[in-house]
């Protein structure tokens, strides 16, 4: 994430899309429908015809995203549960993040920050959150179970990384502090080396 | 934090209290100057008088925090380093949060995701952010020298630390999840017993 396609074939995907550039560019709040509408190439009205306003297409933005995180666990991510574990991670919260990453993050947080007040946001959050964290709890039981990992707790140990990956995007994703994204991101790590490899 | 007076003497106390109380009802988005007048028990123009907006009030409203916030550091925490580490944690992401709370850390997540558009906020929270990171490493430094902890890479930790630390708040305040705000919390100081305490 973020992983929407830059050349669209489908009406939803160019949707999409440009909804993605429009959020790069002018943050969530600065976002409209109309400024939707500039990025997109092909008819306006199909745009305005799809959805009644801004909540509906981001709140659908957020569930293609889903989708889009759902098809690379199947598809994108190794087998093996410790190269899996840390694919997740770099995915989910990448230790270099260049400006356009940064700009879509920040309109993420403030999508995020939305939640209480926007029952459709909070649906897809809800279940973004809760396939992050089945697949790190499975992922974690396989390897404690191949004797990869030391035998923690899975479901709390994919609870902590859940809330850190979290922690490193909103530590330094509104400031623009990319250092210390990159910091945290390595102290996860470190954490993970001494919490489930090192351990016995 | 938070941790505003509930009886107020000074005016700048009172319009802080309100606006305290204006967040927790109103949220971020929907907090303006008329609804933290309406919480406030004397003349409403001093209101006016002292703010050009809402803006204006909640950069000042952060940077009291951020004074009360340093006050308590001063006065309010253990000296040792073991206590005051896991006491700090406790004031900034509490194990066990209220509906008070949690609405009053909604508003601060809705503040901080505006700081790319707003620098007044931008420059609390990077104040906020870097008094927290650098008590964080010299009560971990000082941990090390007494021989309370391993000798970790203080900066490094610190930098951890306080990105779980808004992880936790980030993962569970939105949706209003305050079960895995609390798992997130005990997993922290699980990570520091075996990274600070544990090792040699």
């Amino acid at each position: 994430m973020p992983d929407v396609p830059e050349s669209a074939t489908s009406t939803r995907d160019a949707i999409m899309a440009a909804t993605y550039r429009a959020l790069c560019e002018h943050g969530y709040a600065g976002t409209s429908i109309s400024r939707i509408a500039d990025e997109f190439d092909k008819s306006k009205s199909l745009l305005y015809y799809h959805y009644e306003d801004k909540d509906e297409l981001l709140a659908d933005f957020l569930g293609y995203l889903l989708d889009r995180l759902e098809a690379d666990l199947r598809e994108d991510l190794p087998e093996k549960p410790r190269e899996r574990l840390f694919g997740l991670i770099e995915k989910l919260a990448p230790a270099s993040v260049d400006d356009e990453h940064l700009q879509f993050f920040r309109a993420l947080l403030e999508m995020r920050a939305q939640v209480p007040h926007q029952s459709a946001y909070r649906e897809q959050f809800e279940r973004t959150d809760e396939l992050i964290r089945a697949e790190l709890t499975d992922t974690i039981k396989a390897g404690i179970e191949n004797g990869d990992f030391a035998p923690v707790d899975p479901a709390r140990t994919a609870e902590f990384v859940l809330a850190t990956l979290y922690g490193v995007l909103e530590r330094g994703v509104p400031t623009g502090d990319s250092e210390s994204i990159q910091t945290a991101r390595e102290e996860l790590e470190a954490y993970l080396e001494v919490r489930l490899l090192e351990e016995e």
